[in-house]
């Protein structure tokens, strides 16, 4: 599972300039709104008669990523698709990213080319362009900052703070699944470091390891909600965890929610490997985080036109806000109010 | 000179959304163009027939900056100046930035506190909104992630692209100063740490202390480019040393350069602290780095426009790039080829 990091030197051997070039090779332009992208002190856009949408995110080694069980392609992946999911999250189209690096002498150039390799993936599969960004080094870890620009018109936009008490509060997808993946990797690791010559048992996993590694942002939702004719009222991504995020909406928009339990169904992956672990999986979706999903809210009177869709599930609606943000667990029997017992980075050290 | 990185656990106190409530309270917005800043999953910008300009750095901890000498005020807003320096190497004006940390427990919510008064400051100095970021731990030093968005007319914009031969060649303001800080505040530091009774002696030198600690991106130079009636034809803002500037104006503009060593004159303590430790003020210009000084070109033609300019020194002109990129020793003696012997971050581990 370990992966490798390579004869010190090589990159050094490179320089600065030769890494930028290696990496900026397959940076082709997609998209009309890149005038110039690498290799100028700055991109240059084009976005006539559109809002410009931003959002950054700064990974740690150790923090955010264990490179050893965490493939660097799969990480330059997923990088990208954290910060896609907050350009989705405002309802926009994600159109260029720049991606920021900081390398220790330990990388070779072969293990750049692999996170860079899953970086083009990421924006060929979403249509992003890669405009710019700095490499740097580091005297530890590695760290990778990626800030995403997207477009959208005024009219199209969907903030944190749009929701009204009785709209309803859905969700895309499933959820659970990444933590539960994180859980397993860390558990298979564990026992291979006390006992090298066991294998990883990762067979049977392969859903929930790729919710962890390889998460998807939700750039489809946009179609779907034109195609449904709806505009939700509030929407976020699902990043720190499902309470967070509710949270996060209901203190936005001054409402409160009522989340049901027994609205919330789970992959069989989910359910099983939480089982393993003695958990809830509702414990896994509340707490977890990094799904990537979209929640969001729509107005009641748009009940029929989501409550078919495959993508969306209706968890919940939103209140007064005195009346709290509350979980009612399965056939009503209690309320529990929510908590944001999300990811706190600044406890983990 | 240390800096008190105080008691652990006081930044778990306050959690991430707190320490985000409180560095961003002061992030008042100032542009038009600033729709949403703080508090989404991205911020929304306008720029209606407006060019849309970015640029990104990464700043670590024991790479670009040392925390035993610099004050973290001062770090707060050079990080925002080094963003901003790049948005004016395009001619744009620079209108918000993000900005990303990563902490470890061992620094205090007053220290964070001081490193925000510093971007703070520079966002107050140069216009710009903070309109997003991110803040997460880090298992050791600091790290800093900004992203600058600037805007302007497609008719105003800079490449480096543009020059061409017979071009004069023109930097703002005076080099060196700098590199030249950060030696002095090397070995001041080295001496104290040998001999911690021993106070730092920097009396005399603020002007080189300055430039390092405090560098100022040339926001003005846009308006005086108008004023005088002049549109550089290339440009770059100087991070890495002139030499390694000079190359690159040359190589995407497909030029060669002669570079006048008379020309360049330097502040007397420049050129004070160059003898204290034994090096040729032009290798503090050529390879020092971090003046952030504008470099560009002008047409021939616009000569007597800029020679009486005190912010703008001429100092040489393009050529066929046959003729490759020479520095001329003064009185003409040498010609010596320029080399990229700035700084390179991959060889420093």
């Amino acid at each position: 599972m370990a992966i490798d990091r390579g004869k010190s030197g090589e990159l050094a051997e490179i320089g600065e300039f030769g890494l930028i070039k290696r990496i900026t090779a397959e940076a082709k332009i997609k998209n009309e709104s890149t005038l110039k992208g690498v290799g100028d002190d700055a991109a240059v856009l084009n976005y006539p008669g559109k809002r410009v949408v931003v959002s950054t995110d700064l990974l740690m080694e150790g923090i955010h990523f264990n490179l050893v069980y965490v493939p660097l392609k799969h990480l330059g992946y997923k990088a990208v698709s954290v910060n896609v999911s907050d350009i989705c999250a405002m309802n926009a189209i994600p159109r260029q990213i720049t991606v920021s690096i900081a390398i220790s002498s330990k990388f070779t150039v072969e293990a750049i080319d692999e996170l860079y390799a899953g970086i083009h993936l990421a924006c060929g599969h979403y249509g992003v362009d890669l405009v710019g960004g700095d490499t740097t080094s580091s005297l530890t870890g590695l760290t990778i900052s990626i800030t995403a620009i997207g477009e959208a018109d005024e009219a199209d936009l969907v903030y944190r703070s749009g929701a009204k008490p009785t709209d309803l509060l859905c969700v895309t997808g499933d959820l659970g699944g990444a933590y539960l993946g994180l859980q397993l990797l860390e558990r298979e690791n564990e026992l291979f470091r006390l006992n090298p010559t066991v294998q990883p048992q990762l067979s049977g996993y392969d859903y929930i390891l790729g919710r962890q590694l390889k998460p998807e942002a939700r750039v489809d939702m946009r179609e779907i909600f034109k195609s449904l004719n709806v505009k939700p009222t509030s929407m976020i991504d699902i990043s720190d965890g499902l309470s967070s995020e509710i949270l996060h909406l209901c203190e936005d928009s001054g409402v409160g929610c009522r989340l049901y339990e027994e609205r919330l169904s789970f992959d069989p992956q989910v359910q099983k490997m939480a089982e393993e672990i003695n958990i809830n999986p509702l414990v896994a979706a509340l707490n977890g985080g990094e799904d990537y999903e979209l929640l969001f809210t729509i107005p009641v009177q748009d009940h029929d036109k989501v409550r078919n869709h495959p993508d969306i599930t209706m968890i919940g609606h939103m209140t007064k806000k005195e009346e709290g943000a509350v979980l009612v667990t399965s056939g009503g029997v209690q309320e529990i109010p929510l908590q944001a017992q999300g990811w706190n980075p600044l406890k983990n050290d």
